[in-house]
């Protein structure tokens, strides 16, 4: 253990598209503890499209500072305990912030158990795993035979949702931007179409890959691709709204979907906003799940994993412009 | 009997706002009866901004084409049966069109009770009266003590809205147009608050009104009152979207409400269309307590008659703009 704490530092507000200028890198002070406190090292940090809305305003958390260290979610382990209910070398995700290391309260780490490769844990067991988990079948609730749309469908919710919606029964549909993430989809995940929603006439490309219309939507992105999914909605179908990827990086919308509420009173549709923390007390049914469908082959994980805590930055910025495949996360120690 | 029959019908299609030019009064022939017929002579028309919206294209039913009779429910009474299931002076709902008769298949009549007054069938145990019920109750589901928001509340859904919410022990805010309905709200039916929408800065008089933000909103307009409504959303509140009349007549809105998916995943809200229809199976459970509660006094019943069918486009005209209180209804005969 050395003095060092790196940390990457939010400069100011973003008010545009966020960019490397809007971090610094800088060293802190090694944290002290008090009663109470655990000191720990962070290994792994999670990169979510969330973390540029916390730079907005209040969400379901409070909002992050210009001068702060950036928030972020991460595995970590233990170094120092003044919490009887840890010690040195547990597993724990915690929000860590951008960071080497840090110094929490006991009661805001969540115990990890030891498993391999540890990254499965930000992934598919991870916060990505369940929000897919719940979202599709809590909020979604396909039916057998039925069609089921996801966008951002090769990231790391959505990829995880369609082939859940798959074990489940369910027609799939990606939608995702690029041709060869389209394939991937189809090819390596078994979805059995996707839409290049990059290729220009979504309402004709979603009606080709969904004929019989689309029961459930899972929405990462809002924006046009949840337009174009309403009005191809069936009578009594069901949008887990999960996130706004296409909106948090800019200026916010000027104006939501066409369609809203008429598409919704005629057609009898449910919209329903979620987040994973409200499942929470259903999370160890969700994890056996998940671990018996990966272990059955049925459940196949993408990782991206980035190198480097100083790369953190430029692995968000990517991540809002849809580089990555799967699970993106910053490999820290 | 006469072997007079008025029509209205629809002349054109309306691109924009409606207007009288739209229809035409004609006579046609008395329907002649085949096998299973029965012929209604119609008594009562509801008007609803729901006929405004059959003009644009299919809904929940096809749509009004320009040329024929115009469609609406109706109270009737049989005058001559060819069905084994009805007989003349028996008393039904039906879609009679804007017409003194109409020529019907018997499954497409819907028996009623003989009560006084009659116009009641309409109105409270019309479907106003089960659309409010079921969208309060089942969609928007209010817990005693939470904050109810209703727009159109002057009009026929929303008046009742509001008292059911207020007899389940709601806090009940009215949002309707000018001083005068506020003040009826408040003063006669009991609503906690009321908003004008009409007298500008909607989004501050709303949060005056419900200070400790809305829980359910039943939407019967859409555009901008739902979107004001949304950024006062309490979380887990849940939106039951009925109608839209502010959508109805005239160009399709360019957009929809800002903060649509954001506002929802972040407070995950719940936002869900019903039709009537959907709840009928559970009709009858909704009858006896609208009984009960108008029989205790707990429920006003607001009507809004003009007479004689050749006033039936102007009725709707003035229903679209907001000029009725209650339920609005023509009486023909």
């Amino acid at each position: 253990m050395t003095n060092r704490n790196r940390q990457v530092l939010l400069v100011e507000t973003p008010k545009g598209k966020l960019a490397p200028e809007h971090f610094r890198l800088a060293e802190g002070a090694m944290p002290s503890l008090g009663e109470g406190d655990v000191l720990v090292r962070t290994r792994y940090i999670s990169l979510d499209a969330a973390n540029r809305a916390w730079m907005q305003g209040a969400t379901y958390r409070s909002a992050v500072e210009a001068g702060q260290v950036m928030a972020g979610g991460a595995v970590a382990v233990v170094v120092d305990s003044r919490s009887a209910d840890f010690r040195p070398g547990d597993l724990v995700f915690a929000d860590t912030g951008w960071q080497d290391y840090a110094a929490l309260r006991g009661k805001q780490l969540i115990p990890l158990p030891r498993i391999e490769p540890m990254t499965h844990l930000l992934s598919v067991y991870g916060i990505a795993g369940l929000t897919a988990y719940f979202g599709l079948l809590r909020v979604g609730r396909p039916a057998p035979g039925e069609t089921v749309a996801v966008s951002a469908a090769a990231g790391s919710v959505g990829s995880l949702a369609g082939q859940i919606a798959k074990i489940n029964g369910a027609r799939v549909v990606g939608i995702a931007g690029g041709a060869e993430k389209c394939a991937w989809l189809t090819r390596e995940l078994g979805f059995d179409a996707a839409v290049d929603y990059k290729a220009g006439d979504l309402f004709k490309a979603l009606k080709a890959a969904a004929p019989k219309g689309i029961d459930v939507y899972f929405d990462n992105t809002g924006g046009d691709i949840l337009e174009a999914c309403l009005f191809q909605m069936n009578p009594k179908g069901r949008i887990a709204c999960c996130g706004a990827v296409s909106q948090y990086d800019g200026a916010p919308a000027p104006h939501g979907p066409r369609g809203i509420p008429g598409l919704l009173v005629v057609k009898r549709l449910v919209m329903q906003g979620f987040i994973v923390m409200d499942y929470y007390a259903e999370r160890g049914v969700a994890l056996t799940d998940l671990q018996s469908w990966v272990a059955a082959g049925k459940l196949k994980v993408q990782e991206d994993i980035i190198d480097g805590l100083e790369n953190t930055p430029r692995a968000l910025i990517g991540l809002l412009a849809g580089d990555n495949r799967g699970k993106r996360m910053v490999k820290v120690a």
